[in-house]
């Protein structure tokens, strides 16, 4: 089984060397040349709970690669760059059956009607990892991939077959159930965390700070139209359970790099506004982080 | 002339300078006994565009004076304080004829109608000063003091004779007009300094977050009744004018210091609560605050 990952984040990283460590023959295809040349020299590092473990994947650049044989395809760049990239994949991925699209949010689901001659899959990555460097994945916190078809009755991929121990393959049935809850609990979670600068737990410690956070999650549920009480246990459960780690939106506000925001608040703003109603809260945190990314 | 002043912080520093500066006698009432020693021994330093200049006020602490005698009371506390000493004030300066209070916010406004026998005044502070230690201020910009009377007809101060080249005051005819001006302004630029981290002037390099000072405008507007036109020129003027300036809730969020978000924000929400008006931004940049107050 061929597989191509598109991204050197700490998601496609992660996917390579655990696809690796499965036996598979990954192709990494990454924008920059010295990340290129850096894991060609030294190698794909994975740093678990089971150990460091070196794997050496084909890397390639997207821009410099005329067609790429594979039988699975995994998109794990920002959602911002999916419009970027989906012309190259159409033209370059043009005889790949099976495509998985790993972004947060649901900013990139308006780009995957294009996608007719694939089979679409949409994923939500539950890990928690850490890029350490261009070579090297820290796997954080093992969770699970969950995955479901974008597209009813096409050919299915049997995603569970490829589960390995510390990195499971979980079917979905309902990929907007699916994303939307995770959507959900990122819109409260991300911006929060980012604007006020600490780890998911604390925004339990205050109950100004929880205040927030339900009027979030009720514009959320509002909009993306599921059950307010479900969806706030569940974000309950996710900000205990990641208590001490920092959003992936913290991260980037701390590292002065773009942040998902629009994928994920502004994404529900603007679907919003399509039925006339206003997320005054959400978009307040959308625009103080806005300004915080320049 | 004999004023007392209560108060060591900023404004209370500032002014017991400037009135010792002007001729005035001046006893300055503080909380701890550690700044009361400290100015006793190395007297208050007042640093400022003319020079550095050293006083001798006398230092009293207010738990341990029976009264003072005083032509004039200058209440110099932080907005929260003022529910806490206003017995103390009724009784030791129960000879006092005139009393000015110089706080942020309204939140002290329902205090005042029990100093019935006193001739009370409302002052905004337009000063830039930074306490540098408990017996060194720093006047870091000059502006003036503006002072409206609380009830009319009480028999008058000229304040403005008191005005030193440095340090003026002016007289003002409308208290409500006068103090909802500058709690609109502070409503809109403390928060927001404080939460996300920057001076005055940055609030404006950006047009998302210019965004969110015509929201919170917007609504204090609402609930002041003032004009919003007008109050918006306003703002920007004082954000240009002080765009180097840390806002005070920033320094106090930064010193890990209670900050008069009650006062502010808190006073707003909840004069709008009692028209059944819901100022749901003011009330969302509220809780944030009183979360990173913890």
């Amino acid at each position: 089984m061929k597989a191509s990952i598109i991204g050197g984040g700490s998601i496609g990283l992660l996917f390579a060397a655990y696809l690796l460590r499965s036996g598979m023959d990954v192709s990494l295809i990454v924008r920059r040349k010295e990340q290129k040349g850096a894991i060609q020299n030294d190698g794909l590092k994975l740093k678990s709970r089971n150990g460091q473990f070196t794997y050496k994947p084909d890397v390639h650049i997207l821009s410099e690669v005329e067609s790429i044989e594979a039988d699975i395809l995994i998109v794990a760049v920002k959602s911002y760059q999916v419009a970027d990239i989906k012309s190259e994949i159409l033209t370059k991925f043009e005889q790949t059956k099976s495509i998985l699209f790993v972004q947060n949010g649901m900013h990139h689901i308006k780009f995957l009607p294009d996608l007719k001659n694939h089979s679409v899959y949409l994923g939500i990555v539950e890990h928690g990892s850490l890029k350490e460097s261009d070579t090297c994945i820290r796997h954080t916190g093992v969770g699970q991939t969950k995955i479901a078809p974008y597209i009813d009755g096409h050919s299915g991929i049997n995603w569970e077959q490829y589960s390995t121990d510390s990195f499971s393959f979980v079917h979905h049935h309902d990929w907007y159930e699916m994303l939307s809850k995770k959507l959900h609990i990122n819109s409260v979670i991300n911006p929060l965390t980012a604007i006020l600068g600490v780890e998911n737990g604390r925004l339990l410690d205050h109950p100004d700070w929880i205040d927030l956070m339900k009027k979030l999650s009720a514009e959320s549920c509002r909009v993306l139209h599921i059950n307010e009480n479900d969806a706030w246990e569940d974000l309950l459960t996710v900000c205990k359970n990641t208590s001490l780690n920092k959003s992936s939106m913290l991260r980037d506000i701390e590292s002065r790099r773009k942040t998902e925001i629009e994928a994920i608040n502004g994404y529900l703003v603007e679907l919003a506004s399509q039925d006339q109603i206003e997320l005054s809260n959400h978009e307040f945190v959308y625009k103080m982080i806005k300004g915080m990314e320049m």
